[in-house]
């Protein structure tokens, strides 16, 4: 792993951060100890700089490639486009029938825009649904990227607002002060608190992901429906994350409710930079009096892995192929807690689950258990992000290996043996920290 | 023609505004007459869905091409990074490689951000520069993306304050109104205007375009420099539309001055996504202290495509060959207007030249012109961004057609002929207007 920890090293003298996406910062996962970079990926395999092959029971990708990596249709569809030419003063033709096909995909929804990043289709679905409602105001239930609009969540009144939606400790510097006070949070299935929210404050949009570490209860989204519908408020559903994961589309599909918006990605192009905003047409025609505009939204690569991402997805039904990918790890993981006596609570859809240890130590325990697997040949945290590649012997090699961490870790508890004295290096970050 | 009009009015009742960029527009270029999409695009040629082969004397991909459509070299980069595969849960390496080019061509700078459009650019460098400064009040000269920051200066006082330098008639709906007052637009080569807005208001930031419609005069970019060292603000080059065309790197290196901050985009991937942030330390490290992040910023084809673009445009001085093209195109146009009496006034940098005609028929004229030449198997209208591929014979055959096209202007302004019989379907638009 030396050489990906050194050139980690130069990356974090010459880029802020290190990388481009607090999550896939080596620190998440194993200070000092991961091998951050890869040479190659395919299938649930990525090679690193030094090509030692390793199989990812981790985040794929951060859950971009649910058709595993290097999906041959796919990147054959994008070798075409490379050849025929990926860019040109007039538009790509892709573009149109894509949208067409998120519309049918759709039924509720008359028009789309497409963007290059979750962030920005963030930002834009935000835009738009501000010019149709006419009104700043915004209530927001999960995590909706990094520009201002969300972040200014964190000026309110001094309290760690984000904390439960993005990540904890995060200061909202550089995020304009003006913007106190037009974001406004609220928890998952707490509909009360929505309500007071949409009471005291002149609300025009509801943004939320449709499910959050648990599913609704007490017909939680049908009273955000309603209420959304009764104070003429846009509801956006974000889906970057859960689209195309339990359904052919928005995971909101399960539930029979229908948002104004919504917005799909990461899935979407199969580790292909795409992102939409779906929408009706009486909100969507509100981008015609902003100006949302730009010019590597006109590339062809994002919009042609779409087409071929979404046609392999809805043939092989993908999203029932990952669900019981991801059950199978989640039952692994809550067997093998129960033989050793370690609690654990499993959150999130089965497709991208996770896991936390309900211990003191659990942080020292997540370190070991990525450590452990590391050697094994297996990247991995507690979250296990499934993808069609993903097969059973991979699946039952690595909780096999999980299954002996597990017993270390129960020896722990039990004062048999000293965690500290495990582990290799330090200790796993849990959220946003400055890098030295 | 047919096939791609056909398909634009089925993109106009699914994609608010047509497509994913203004400029890209067909109502900017020939209503109703417009080929709108492209099949294959190579050199400087493109295919419509007709199959009909163009010449592309007009943008080329917004100035993303540089190095023409289908650069062999780059796609075979590009090509070998699909076949390895273009994303995992591990870091590419090539971000750093890239981030190392970007710090040896900006010997004054230390650090560097990614992201995929110059829109995120620009918001990362806002971010970045309001956190290091700690002030939220920013000056601006030029076209800087949709982002709310930049947009809200039309909330300032009802004025249209972004036609000179975004687009006239343009609405700032859906940004936060709480935002006014926190950015102030300044003329090019007015200082005296800049120092007044930075002497009446608490600014941290100035962000510029380097080189506008014409150069410096009276030392501007010296006392701009100056003005924001004194008050430590931060200055902030945005070089996405002029990097890579007059040097090898930013237009600022011809002045001899440095920014704190400077942005590149465009033709830096020629034509695939990817645009950057890079700064001084002191400054940049400020990203720090604030969240940006983006899943698919650490997609593995942006950095790639660029350090293959970048050492093409090194060993072949690409910046040379683009502005000897420009000028002889440039100097065709004065050339003709000259022999025809027709008045225009030519701008920009010489690789990304704009004329327009000092006549009240304007529109409908660059409307014929636009018309008469795609007769003739041109994309054009009243710009020209060249590439390399630009050979001498097209840009010979291209003045010759442009010649005859201004001698009809001619007859229509000496009464011979009527311009609106010319005129086969409407008149361009001249900036943002909604679509029907």
């Amino acid at each position: 792993m030396r050489k990906g920890q050194n050139l980690y090293k130069k990356a974090k003298s010459m880029i802020p951060g290190g990388n481009m996406l607090l999550s896939k910062r080596p620190e998440m996962f194993l200070p000092e100890n991961w091998p951050s970079y890869f040479s190659r990926s395919k299938g649930c395999k990525v090679w690193t700089l030094d090509d030692d092959e390793l199989i990812d029971m981790s985040i794929m990708g951060i859950g971009t490639n649910a058709l595993g990596y290097g999906n041959k249709e796919v990147d054959t569809a994008v070798s075409e486009i490379i050849f025929k030419g990926n860019m040109s003063t007039l538009n790509c033709p892709e573009e149109v029938y894509l949208a067409e096909e998120l519309i049918n995909i759709n039924e509720w929804a008359e028009m789309v825009r497409f963007a290059r990043t979750g962030g920005e289709a963030n930002a834009i679905s935000i835009r738009i649904a501000r010019a149709a409602s006419g009104k700043d105001g915004v209530a927001i239930c999960g995590y909706h990227g990094w520009h201002d609009w969300y972040l200014s969540v964190n000026h309110n009144d001094g309290k760690d607002n984000l904390s439960k939606h993005l990540l904890p400790g995060l200061q909202p510097l550089g995020v304009p002060k003006s913007l106190k006070g037009s974001v406004y949070p609220f928890e998952y299935n707490n509909f009360q608190e929505l309500e007071e929210i949409v009471n005291n404050n002149d609300i025009g949009v509801i943004k939320m992901e449709v499910v959050r570490n648990f599913g609704p209860e007490n017909n939680f989204l049908n009273k955000v429906r309603d209420l959304a519908t009764k104070k003429n408020i846009v509801l956006i559903f974000d889906e970057c994350t859960s689209g195309f994961r339990e359904t052919y589309g928005g995971i909101f599909k399960k539930y029979n409710i229908q948002p104004d918006m919504a917005m799909f990605g990461k899935t979407m192009g199969n580790g292909y930079a795409i992102t939409a905003v779906v929408g009706t047409r009486s909100v969507m025609e509100a981008a015609q009096k902003t100006f949302i505009s730009s010019t590597f939204w006109t590339e062809r690569i994002g919009p042609s892995a779409a087409l071929k991402t979404l046609e392999v997805m809805r043939r092989d039904k993908t999203w029932e192929i990952i669900t019981e990918k991801g059950l199978k790890v989640r039952n692994g993981w809550t067997r093998i807690s129960k033989k050793y006596n370690i609690p654990i609570t499993c959150s999130a859809i089965p497709a991208v689950s996770s896991y936390k240890i309900n211990l003191k130590n659990h942080l020292k325990y997540k370190t070991l258990i990525t450590q452990e697997l590391l050697k094994k040949g297996f990247l991995a945290s507690t979250h296990f992000y499934a993808c069609t590649e993903h097969k059973d012997e991979f699946i039952d090699s690595y909780l096999n290996e999980l299954d002996n961490i597990f017993n270390v870790i129960s020896k722990c508890e039990k004062g048999e043996t000293n965690i500290d004295s495990l582990l290799d290096g330090p200790v796993c970050h849990s959220g946003f920290m400055r890098l030295n």
